[in-house]
């Protein structure tokens, strides 16, 4: 008998923030799949396989739940986040579309979870309140060319941008272009937010103005928020770190 | 004592989406503001004021909110999908920014939710697997031009566009003028997701290629996805609605 394969987003790290949905799902798994850390989340569970595996593999993890769920199993594939955003979603259906014929019988699900970009945005304020975009800054699987004419088509179009993958070892240099064009556009107060690890102990938050940006600031657990031109601050009588948001109008109040 | 106010994102409606974290909140407010159908999502809970209202009036309930707060209420304002976007969150900044000043000492938080369109895309496939833009259509709060500007430069850059806010009685004809918008860039077999209270009994998906899509397809209630040059579907073994899914890489697979 065929099985199942559902794609699931664990959320930024916080268990309060685990969907009941996807905790069923994880609770009935026969197998779980993926990036060792996020399989690590999940609590261990007595006759269920886990198979963690590194960060660059996603194919191979993709096939590997098809395989075991042709074969009968009930595979939960664990992202964090929300799993059809920059994440193992769409590896499976790139391994579906090109795989094994016989893998078109298998049920594939996907259960949603909380996107680093909410969880950040929540955590300051309400800067995602007009529109706004996502960008995956990694050039592994796009030309560089592509992701900088998204960044300059969605900055002039003044969106709120939120950046993915800003920066990892592999990729040093990207982050900072990403602010070169970006500051040619925007004035220099605009707030960006470098949003580390929202939700997991090792939370660290800052909001510094474009013009005090660096590269550093950000490292693979990082989603950086670029304010559009109405994004603004707005300082708390403590003194503490001020809220940031976006109005939902533009231009005049109307 | 001076209370709270946490801006609570309640998901698409699917119960099993509502995160423990946000429950929380819910089961220690005093008081729940919302519009009418999402205040009647939550629980009744004896000794916990309820205050309904009509969909136009966000500032006069955020507004409401900061009062209630400043008098020490545990306000939880709720949201259908995620509060900070399209939705209240930034109503209630914007509503802190021009109040009474005392307002500034309020403890103010926001609790994030599965946002409409990841939900919409986790149903269909991985549609959002490469970057993508959400823009509200609603040009209540900002002029057309500004849209129209904005869905040009996305549709231009190739990401794909999640449209919130497509239609209502009173906006009859922006979602034609937008798909006028898409059809003059984007080839007539791109998918278009129509997806209607995803997780609700009244929900209803429809894929579309551009070249048949009518306004009428949608409502209030629907976030449509219009996919990417790469946006491609699966065919189901079982002739089901297919699979749609954005790949991560962009050009020729590396």
């Amino acid at each position: 008998m065929t099985g199942q394969v559902t794609i699931v987003g664990l959320g930024p790290g916080d268990p309060r923030w685990l969907t009941p949905a996807a905790s069923e799902v994880l609770a009935s798994a026969t197998d779980l799949i993926g990036y060792g850390p996020y399989v690590g989340r999940v609590p261990e569970r007595p006759g269920q396989r886990r198979h963690g595996s590194d960060n660059r593999v996603e194919l191979d993890r993709a096939r590997l739940a098809l395989d075991l769920a042709a074969k009968g199993g009930q595979v939960a594939v664990v992202s964090g986040g929300d799993p059809g955003v920059f994440a193992m979603a769409a590896a499976v259906f790139e391994a579906l579309e090109n795989g094994d014929p016989s893998w078109r019988d298998i049920d594939i699900r996907v259960e949603p979870g909380i996107t680093a970009m909410l969880a950040a945005a929540a955590h300051v304020g309400a800067p995602l309140g007009g529109d706004f975009c996502a960008i995956s800054l990694s050039d592994n699987l796009k030309p560089w060319e592509v992701v900088e004419r998204r960044l300059k088509a969605a900055v002039t179009a003044d969106f709120v941008v939120a950046l993915y993958n800003p920066i990892s070892a592999a990729r040093p240099w990207q982050l900072g272009a990403a602010f070169k064009v970006v500051a040619e556009i925007r004035g220099p107060d605009t707030p960006i937010i470098f949003a580390r690890a929202v939700g997991r102990p090792d939370q660290r938050i800052r909001i510094v103005p474009l013009s005090e940006v660096e590269a550093s600031m950000a490292d693979m657990s990082t989603v950086v928020i670029i304010g559009a031109s109405t994004t603004r601050l707005i300082e708390k009588a403590d003194g503490d770190t001020p809220y940031v948001y976006t109005p939902r109008f533009y231009g005049v109040r109307p």
